[in-house]
């Protein structure tokens, strides 16, 4: 296997160290990884089959929701238990939010000096093939290194190209009594990326109300209702990349959990951290943990194939020289970028030939 | 030009239509476009000599500056000039801040029933190639069917996949006093990406103290500094998608204002709206406004080769095959996807060559 020939790139002294658990080859390999550096893929392609121990948790909702909160108290409640946790936290505002982000690792700080958690925030530079496939390829370096319960933060959903759904085995969905958010979420279809609903802030006015009218909204569509819209949604779609699988069919079909938590003040964590783990044995128990899975490793391929693809185009054919040479004709109205698109794709499928 | 024969997919009657200015072609034609259903890269291609002729101008900031609200302001402003006003909307948060959209709808409604003014919330949804590509190809529909003034309103900032500087003749960073995003934009490379600078809701504490910072830096960056800022942060290669182009040497560098505003009370819009021309007119002489249109147009045909090539791996060759007939493989940990998609690629040049 030509993917796992690490002594071109010396990641060998590298995949040793991130296996053993040494916490600055961690460092390292993420940053490799982030970065889309020479041996990145052929890293990933050794931790492969080292993939699948930790529970991946996607955090999902509206700005200033307490996501970050939230997952500071996880973190420390499955530190409690011995877990090593990994936090991802991924804002394609950014570099907007930065205050808030500071913020958030100020209120990370508890836990930020434990040598069993690692924060990552993910940035939008560097990466070969865009931010998302980054961040799970980050997912999968902290899963290869040991870590029990990988926390994805993230603003992204549904469709978009950050959804967290497509990262995760589990997502929580985040909204605030105040945001009026229940309403645009029944709406918008949000509600069905969501394994576990949390209505933060409960202890603000309105949190029972929007936990009731999710609730009520969630026995309409139970079952193969519920089922239906995901497929009408596209969130399968979504989620594998391409083509919907079915959701394997099972006897006892996930009850979604609507919980109220004050993340601020712990309150309501201790059930969160427990939904959780049912929602996971739920998901090993009915094979839709694997099937999940097969549908992130086929997203994954393709992915790597258009990022290898577009590499080539831009790096090995002629193509980037036809976009220079002719563009004082584009320039010009002659001819347009499609018609010039349409030779380029041409001339690289013919150059392929010879 | 084969892509400009519209006879088969009956687009005739539509580009006719939408060049006399009539509203409903208008509506299909963008319909058309940010669906990427048949024929739209047809129509694009033919739209192509006809564009040039609107102002572009990117409105961005952290979500909650106003920059909607800045948007009525600046549209209502041009049409009592008597101009054509398009406004696109991009919101990668979306639909987490359909709350705050349709809060922005409202805001719109003084100017939505305008016949002078077309005003489009782009969704994630739907598009081939991705919502940045979409949204400037729907901003050329615009641009053909003769709007002045194009406003395209994003969070997106810097080499994110949405950076409204690729869009833009001229980009506004809109801020407000209490975010703290002064400093936190000096340090992050947003503000290379600002033509033009506008503290909003100036009537709250700390509007000219953030003013005088931002003033204060930029007279750090003013001249070739500022322009090896850029270089340094990779802005230009944001804006032109690949290789950074100097920017064309002038007698007169721009002078980057920075307005205080409060939007809701139209205060300072005036201003805005004259710095603008003013941008309009600088860009125009020094040579810029053709060199950024030139980057964009290179960026736009590099889009389009991709679209292509991503189209055809999928649906013309065996890549979706070979994903599934050997997923079992990769889900067992066999094979990692990183070495299927190296097969795939290989695959798919090999097959080329038949």
């Amino acid at each position: 296997m030509a993917g796992c020939d690490l002594s071109g790139v010396k990641l060998k002294p590298l995949l040793t160290d991130l296996l053993a658990g040494r916490t600055a080859a961690l460092a390292r390999a993420i940053s490799l990884v982030e970065n889309g550096r020479p041996g990145f893929e052929e890293l990933l392609a050794a931790l492969h089959p080292r993939l699948g121990q930790a529970h991946r948790i996607g955090i999902t909702g509206p700005p200033g929701a307490g996501k970050s909160t939230l997952a500071m108290q996880l973190t420390k409640a499955y530190r409690a238990r011995g877990e090593q946790v990994g936090v991802v936290a991924v804002d394609p505002t950014s570099p907007f939010t930065g205050g808030a982000l500071l913020g958030d690792r100020i209120r990370m700080e508890d836990v930020a000096l434990d040598e069993g958690v690692f924060i990552r925030s993910m940035a939008t530079r560097g990466s070969l093939g865009g931010l998302a496939t980054s961040t799970r390829e980050v997912c999968d370096v902290l899963d290869a290194a040991g870590f029990d319960r990988i926390l994805v933060e993230t603003v992204g959903v549904g469709q978009s190209e950050l959804a967290v759904s497509g990262m995760a085995d589990s997502t929580v969905l985040v909204l605030v009594p105040e945001s009026g958010d229940g309403i645009q979420a029944l709406k918008s279809g949000v509600m069905e990326i969501a394994d576990v609903f949390v209505v933060n802030k409960a202890d603000r006015p309105g949190g029972d109300k929007l936990a009731r009218e999710i609730d009520v909204t969630l026995g309409f569509r139970q079952g193969s209702a519920f089922r239906g819209i995901r497929a009408h949604h596209g969130l399968d779609l979504a989620v594998a990349g391409r083509a919907p699988v079915r959701q394997t069919e099972s006897a006892d079909p996930w009850k979604h959990p609507v919980l109220l938590t004050t993340a601020s003040k712990a309150d309501g964590v201790e059930r969160l951290v427990a939904e959780l783990d049912r929602h996971h044995a739920w998901m090993t128990g009915s094979g839709e943990l694997s099937a999940r899975r097969r549908r992130r490793l086929a997203a994954r391929t393709r992915e790597v194939v258009d990022r290898a693809m577009h590499r080539w185009v831009w790096h090995s054919t002629q193509a980037e020289a036809m976009v220079n040479e002719r563009l004082a004709e584009v320039a010009s109205g002659r001819i347009s970028p499609y018609e010039l698109a349409g030779e380029i794709v041409a001339a690289v499928k013919e150059g392929v030939r010879v």
